[in-house]
Formats: structure tokens, sequence, C-alpha cells
């Protein structure tokens, strides 16, 4: 596999790490997130991580790239589903995910993003319309 | 990476295949997505194959069994991200996923999902709610 696939969900986009991030294939993603990001108006970035068993501090240091690039241009990154083993270890290594938003899954990985981007301009499937 | 995340989106499941099928996690995988939908009610499963370069009839079988059971707990599958080539080919070839559903993409996946499970009963952020 050479891309890591990013798949559009209303005003979100949805990235599932299945495997293990070597330098090429980081960059390739950040680079894809950044170019879907402005294509698709996106207002925020879901990662889940769920199928990742080990965030060392590279790992680490590309989700904050994604999330500063992000923020640049105005998405928010949520992590979600990190497994119990990679929270602890996270925090007995003392990394810590500058930027970085965390939920327990997709959904409340959504109801976050939602909070965090106040609110929807287009109202989509994903995304009921508010009128606050 | 021992087994292939399920993300639980409202009532519908979302795969992402990212890496090749081989036996076993060809198996868990089956196993996985029809204890998902019994455990979560889902309604639909969507199976994201933009990663996926071929699908050859070891694969196409994979999706139709999947189909088959989900089909068996009230759950409809749809297939969606091939590939313009993986199109190609399977036509080519001759080969029928038997029972699955295909769309352009996650977001018409959802939409194609909402039509054949006609409504909702617990409408969600992903799914407004219908009163027909």
């Amino acid at each position: 596999m050479d891309r890591i696939p990013i798949l559009k969900m209303g005003q979100y986009l949805l990235v599932t790490i299945q495997v293990d991030l070597y330098d090429r294939l980081a960059l390739d993603l950040e680079s894809d997130l950044i170019s879907h990001i402005t294509q698709t108006n996106a207002r925020g970035v879901l990662i889940d991580i769920s199928a990742v068993s080990i965030v060392d501090s590279f790992m680490g240091r590309i989700l904050s790239n994604i999330a500063g690039m992000a923020r640049i241009l105005d998405a928010a990154t949520v992590v979600v589903g990190m497994q119990p083993a990679v929270a602890i270890t996270l925090v007995e290594l003392g990394l810590s995910l500058t930027g970085v938003h965390t939920a327990l899954n997709v959904e409340r990985g959504i109801e976050l993003l939602r909070t965090k981007t106040g609110g929807t301009i287009e109202p989509s499937d994903y995304d009921e319309p508010s009128d606050d």
C-alpha cells in the first residue's frame, strides 16, 4: 500500500491508520490530508488509531504536525480510538500530543469536532443543522 | 496488524481495507463484523476499498460472504471507493460481487444504505430522521 485512504464524511475527513507509519508514508499522509482539506473545505480531521498498538515519539510528532497544519487551514484534528495501553505508555513516557484533541471513538470525535468548529455552515447528513 | 478496525458511525459500520486480505485476516474480519452487527444493532456495513488495487476471486468471495452473513442479520452491505481499474478488471474477468451493493464513495454509500434499510429507527447524527 502506498497511500493511506482519506474518507470524506460531510465536512469532516476520516483517516484510519492501520499500518506502521514509516517516513515516506507519514509525509504523504500529511500532504494528502492538507490537499484534501483545501479541496473539500473540510472543517475537521478524524484520525482513528484503534489499530495502532504503539505511539512513539515519531508517530506523536506526525500527529502533532498534522494538527498544526490543519489548524492553519482552520480545521480541527481529533485522534480517536486510542487503545488503553497506548494512553498508559504516552503518559509514562511523558509524550504529549501537542495541539491534538482526543476522543474515545469516532462518534464522540465527531461530537467534539462539532463543538470545536462551532456549528455548521453547510448542514450535511453527518451534521444536523443548528440555528445557534 | 492483526485486526482490521471496525468503526461505528450511527447505525452503520465502516471498514477500510488497506492491506492484502490473507486467509486468517479475512476470516477474522468476517467474524468481527458479524459480532459488531449483533452488538451494535447495525443496519448497514460500509466497506471502503479505495486502497485496494486488485480484487481477485478470493477477495470477491470474502466480500460476498460478508454481504451474505450481514443480510441474514438484516444489515445491508455497500462496497465503496472502488478504483476504476478494479471495476474494469472485475468486468473483464467476469467476476460478480454477489449480494454486494456498490457506491462511488462513503457519502453515496450512506445514502444508499439509508434507502436500503428503509429509514431509521433511532435517528443519529449520521442519519436524519425520516417520517415515511
